[in-house]
């Protein structure tokens, strides 16, 4: 065992330990901490924002895209929302004693399933300091103790935001190690977080792709998939073509860094005509390129041919792939090929087409005569989220604070045996 | 990629489209399916059993012992009540399409949360033949392909299984390659199940605790824990002394084979002068060889001084380990590093007692008042169990068809954009 591992691990351990003195606390004691956390957040911006200013250096003296830069950048302005926003996931419901379900057995037994923390959450993320608070304090909420192991680039300020955080917890009833930063933020550290098995009860990556792969391949630690989004939308040949443009438009431009951006439109042959010269002449005039199949490039000449590569690519860019399809079912079949089980959209005012697709896409989210930018924690009432989760085991989709919970049977009984 | 990783992923590739198949059916189809499949399990118990024999005369041929010989050996009595848990799988309820939750949004949009089957199921287990056809069952019956990958010792047996099954399946509306038999029965088979991400959507390994840890450790495929129980049995200062004995007794010995026997009883030190002698003398009269501390050896010499090892071990044999403890709080902390989650119990009379222990032990399900015999699917009225999990992610204890499901978020609007 390496030393980084040696010190992970011991950093794992303590977790393990205040996620126990964590576990049983009510709503009031963990909400107290939280507003202790936002307070001293605010108290401390200053000396954040210096702490952030080493990290900006180091990113402007690399050469950095000014975009890379400005996502590591903290203002006062910016940790005042940091602070904000952790008081805003204070407000919300405790999901922690929820009665999943409950039943009196026929021998009189009382059987209640009743969610409980998770225990120690790892998170490894890449360069947003404000993920640093962020994901501590959805731990927090839901009664887990965070390990949080972000990027070399913004080592400067994960440190003292969590020297800030931890300094907060002190004077409540929340353990301090309840919020650890991961020692270290070399390769190594992340390998050793990931063998933790045993101490760490999940492992959630945030960030790109290949972060994602990374950790689901390396992990010991169950680890849940999140994030990757090459989303679908359908127009259907029962299109309300105007709707249709409208989706279509906003799930590709409204936003196109997201992960429930839309990569690719396909389009029913039996429209293809009406509504390709109005989609191509907006995206056009939006600035996203097309890269289209035959079809389609018979109807414009900006638009460049679609290689093998691009059905499968997650741009997360101003650009979009566009297809014509015979039939529902082609579409299905394109789908189920290249997606990443996201969010998929059909436009449509068939019930029995809606119904079709929505029974037989298989992603986390499906979408009838919306845009794929709704799949999200916020948007779908659940307030905060700690990603989306585009596998099928424990969560998927928005991952709100009651998928950061497992669950327990409770049996009580009088004495009685089998 | 080896000739048998290429041969199992083909295999899963099969799997794959028939769940996409599968996925849609409703209950009648599936049930239609069920009792064909227990149909011809009847009519071709004789080819079964048959089938049998070759297995069974090869381990008694190796000299396996007749306990093991004894759990390979099918009867055409016992392949008819393979059948009849067949059929009780058919009458249980369908747990995809349930509404699991939905809300109409703040925008008007209108946001269901509906229960789906996972895909491709992959169970890896040991020796007992009866198993392929529960297993292969309860995938169908949620809507799921089943790869079932059985112990070499086993093949003969599991090989005829399948083909009745796959049989039965062709006159119903369930595609065939909803149940498949991983080609090969060697450690590479297993191995290349394990690295089928992408085809198979979850791993559930049925057995004893090192095909269990073997799976966790190699799988890229999400896994499922499952079964491995070194529960324990607490006797409070506050027990009443006579439940606290059935309860301990019944734990330990009413089946001390399986997962969810007691194999280790800690005793409140102010009770451990009343309460030892006659728990010692009535395991003793029922053959069962205690491993006891310093506390315990001075009550009885029968008692064999407990190791370190003894703590952390699942004998699912006629020992027990005891100990005495200073208080409650020595209890959960003994439990806390010894147990491997899956049942703890603890018999008081005191209500506080009761709630501290519940809150602070971390295991799969906590008894109060009650043996550990007790967490069972069919005991909590599940119906049936694929395992129960001892892991915190996705389930957590006996794993009914609800548990063998993912969900699935359907969106509904009307031309919604954000």
């Amino acid at each position: 065992m390496s030393d980084t591992e040696r010190q992970v691990h011991a950093t794992a351990r303590r977790a393990k330990e205040a996620a126990a003195e964590l576990a049983p606390l009510g709503r009031e004691a963990k909400d107290a901490a939280l507003h202790a956390v936002a307070d001293a957040l605010v108290a401390e911006a200053a000396s954040i924002v210096e702490a952030n200013a080493e990290d900006v250096q180091r990113a402007r003296r690399a050469g950095e895209p000014g975009a890379m830069v400005d996502r590591l950048t903290l203002t006062e302005e910016r940790v005042a929302a940091i602070a904000g926003a952790v008081r805003e996931v204070a407000e919300l419901p405790d999901p922690v004693g929820e009665v999943v379900r409950g039943s009196v057995l026929p021998n009189g037994l009382e059987l209640t399933q009743i969610r409980v923390p998770m225990g120690v959450i790892g998170i490894i993320y890449e360069g947003r300091p404000n993920v640093t608070a962020d994901a501590a304090v959805l731990c927090l909420k839901s009664g887990n103790a965070a390990l949080l192991r972000g990027s070399s680039s913004a080592y400067s300020s994960n440190t003292r935001i969590v020297e800030v955080i931890r300094g907060a917890l002190e004077k409540t009833d929340v353990p301090v190690d309840a919020v650890q930063l991961v020692p270290g933020a070399g390769r190594d550290s992340a390998q050793a977080l990931m063998r933790a098995r045993g101490l760490v009860d999940v492992l959630i990556p945030r960030g790109g792709g290949s972060l994602i792969q990374a950790v689901v391949r390396d992990s010991t630690v169950p680890v849940i998939e999140t994030g990757e989004g090459n989303c679908h939308v359908y127009v259907d040949e029962h299109a309300d073509l105007d709707k249709a443009l409208a989706i279509a438009l906003n799930a590709k431009t409204q936003r196109c860094s997201v992960c429930n951006a839309a990569e690719t439109t396909l389009v029913h042959r039996a429209v293809a005509d009406r509504f390709l010269p109005r989609f191509l002449a907006d995206l056009a005039d939006l600035g996203v390129t097309v890269h289209g199949d035959d079809a389609v490039l018979a109807h414009d000449d900006r638009v460049v041919p679609a290689t093998e590569a691009d059905w499968g690519t997650e741009y997360l860019s101003m650009d979009i792939a566009v297809k014509v399809v015979d039939s529902l079912d082609e579409a299905v079949a394109h789908i189920r090929e290249y997606s990443t089980s996201h969010t998929e959209a059909i436009v449509t005012d068939s019930q029995s087409a809606a119904r079709r697709f929505v029974s037989r896409v298989d992603s986390a989210a499906v979408m009838v005569n919306a845009s794929t930018r709704f799949t999200d924690g916020g948007e779908f009432g659940f307030g905060a989220e700690i990603g989306i989760s585009t596998q099928k085991l424990h969560a998927r989709g928005p991952m709100g604070l009651r998928e950061m919970t497992s669950t327990k049977y409770v049996v009580t009984g009088d004495g009685h045996v089998r």
